[in-house]
């Protein structure tokens, strides 16, 4: 590039179909070039109010301590995992993933002892085989799984993981980064102790924060703590003083008040459309790319019962050269498509129809593009 | 309020002069709004590189690794102790306020042995005194302390503590949450091994990205733990495989690519005006404050050589309600200024003049609104 670096950026504009981040809205966008106000500020604090009620439906709970971390989804599970999980505790991790490893490696740095168990890559966390190492490790205090396996685009039955929890008395910890907005995520009714999503997925906002809900039994747990959270700024009982403080709001870090301008305008967005029509679009658009890539000879990775709309992991078809059609697709198309992820490499492709990329013309363009972009670049 | 949670938020229009957030140009605000891209898109690997290099003129540093937590400056704060620190490590913190007691949580939870070395608060550590602890606590690692104390409005001598520091074989974590772009900040020549800081201050972005920069030592010790860093999101070398990889960049979080976007804008606009010319304006802008605040009656906290421009702690005067006339410079006139934290509640009011806070213009508003106020909330 012919510039200097102290000229202004200037991105290029992609169609976001892959794992995230997703499209966002022109009014999401909008929403974060609005004036910054003080993290004090009542006006700012009535929009923390706002936000937390939002989430609390697009969550399905009444769990008052409902808010967002100040950091990417990475930053969501930590605060989860450190938060629930004392030196010691042992926590069985449901793995069919990228990200059920990655909890592994979370909760064994906050001292844990890990039980895993294990998975295909691309199957879903069988809740029998969950119950049935339960049985056998009597003193698991949690269990913690990936509802929709990003790297995967598998979607585990998180009602049925929880009851198999719940029956031995193990608290539960999910991952529902992907999932928030794309398909439901019942956390009262499922009874989840401890749940952190993403807003770059299905929400349609930019990377930069974590909603996560706690219910009360677990925030009971965390006040209960023999030692403290590892980490200061993710130390729940202290960011709650911030959040859902009766009268006087405790500081505790500067919120980040523009990234959460958008987030109000993405979940606002979300809720007038609905959360239902939401899932049912997401749905449909994933439907048409399954009919699409069906007429170009691309499988799918996950039995079609286990499949997440919104995230499909196709298979590459024999002789296609992986990253030469995806650079294509993105320097000649100005798509982005996903690679696969560890044992997943140079096998899958992963198609993001998340949030605002859930669109039936956004499916044509890429179909239109991909088959373009195969043709050429046969190996 | 007559609205309903799902009507768009309009935040008020406040002119910033507390401790952060700092006002923030339009220019920075547009820059956010810019479509989001994928995080391993080139067009954002590239813009990766530029704020790398213009982060490293900002903190006077050839460090490699020197990027951005995905985090408010309390997040930098956590990745600079937990990576440095090891539990049963000693570390000698200078405590002048808020944020250095901040630290000794975030080290004692860390697992480290804090030394702490208290100063009264409103002045600056003494390296004297530094010197002299570390003469008496032979097996000291770590030497810990805040440039400039956003609780009180005080600059500390970060060559001569380093200088201290480095006499006796320590290294140095620096808070410089609210230096950066307003007094210069020599990472390189004073030896600083772990610096942080924040965007929210004298870089006059929003609030949510924390700039960090570790020394080639710095890095060789990390690297050389016995112990893993107790967050996986904050692990440096991790996030190191992303920022400053060889060839291919290791997916490690999805970065906040609009936050980027307005931190690139803000270090454009900050080089381009010139290091030293901001701290020009910084100085002048602070010293009009004087002036007007001297014919208000208001005095200093803290003694002439030691304030920072950029954050003003000043007594407030006898008889006048803080509180009420807080609300009345919001309410009425639509300024932020800060209340005194801790021992200094209801003691000092904090003004910040950051970055595009520091102007004469906008210290002439707060002065003739701060009169007012005053008269017609008099006790």
């Amino acid at each position: 590039m012919n510039r200097k670096m102290t000229d202004p950026f200037l991105p290029p504009t992609r169609l976001l179909l892959g794992p995230g981040p997703s499209p966002v809205a022109p009014e999401v966008l909008a929403a974060m070039a609005n004036p910054t106000i003080g993290h004090l500020d009542p006006a700012f604090i009535h929009l923390m109010d706002e936000l937390k009620a939002m989430l609390q439906i697009a969550f399905n709970t009444k769990n008052d301590a409902t808010f967002t971390v100040a950091g990417p989804g990475s930053v969501g599970m930590d605060a989860c995992v450190l938060n629930m999980v004392e030196p010691g505790d042992k926590i069985l991790i449901a793995r069919n993933g990228v990200f059920g490893m990655r909890m592994s490696e979370v909760a064994s740095r906050g001292g844990a002892v890990v039980v895993p168990l294990d998975f295909e890559w691309g199957t879903p966390v069988d809740a029998a085989a969950v119950d049935a190492a339960l049985a056998q490790n009597k003193d698991v205090k949690f269990v913690a799984f990936v509802h929709s396996e990003t790297s995967t685009g598998v979607l585990s039955d998180g009602k049925a993981i929880a009851a198999a929890a719940q029956k031995h008395g193990a608290m539960t910890i999910m991952d529902a980064v992907t999932s928030l907005g794309g398909v439901p995520v019942m956390v009262d009714e499922w009874g989840i102790d401890a749940v952190y999503s993403g807003t770059q997925k299905c929400l349609s906002c930019p990377p930069g924060l974590s909603p996560v809900s706690f219910s009360l039994r677990a925030i009971e747990h965390i006040k209960n703590r023999k030692t403290k959270v590892l980490s200061w700024f993710l130390d729940v009982t202290q960011v709650m003083a911030y959040w859902t403080g009766a009268g006087a709001r405790a500081y505790h870090h500067t919120a980040p008040i523009n990234a959460l301008y958008g987030l109000h305008e993405a979940l606002r967005r979300l809720l007038v459309e609905g959360l239902d029509n939401s899932f049912v679009r997401h749905r449909k658009a994933h439907l048409h790319l399954v009919a699409g890539l069906a007429k170009l000879g691309i499988d799918f990775l996950v039995d079609e019962k286990y499949r997440l709309p919104q995230l499909n992991a196709v298979k590459i078809p024999a002789g296609v050269n992986d990253p030469l059609v995806r650079s294509t697709l993105l320097n000649e198309f100005n798509i982005e498509i996903g690679a696969g992820l560890g044992p997943l490499a140079g096998k899958v492709w992963r198609i993001g129809l998340m949030g605002e990329g859930a669109r039936i013309e956004h499916v044509d363009a890429l179909l239109s593009a991909l088959e373009k972009a195969m043709r050429a670049r046969a190996a």
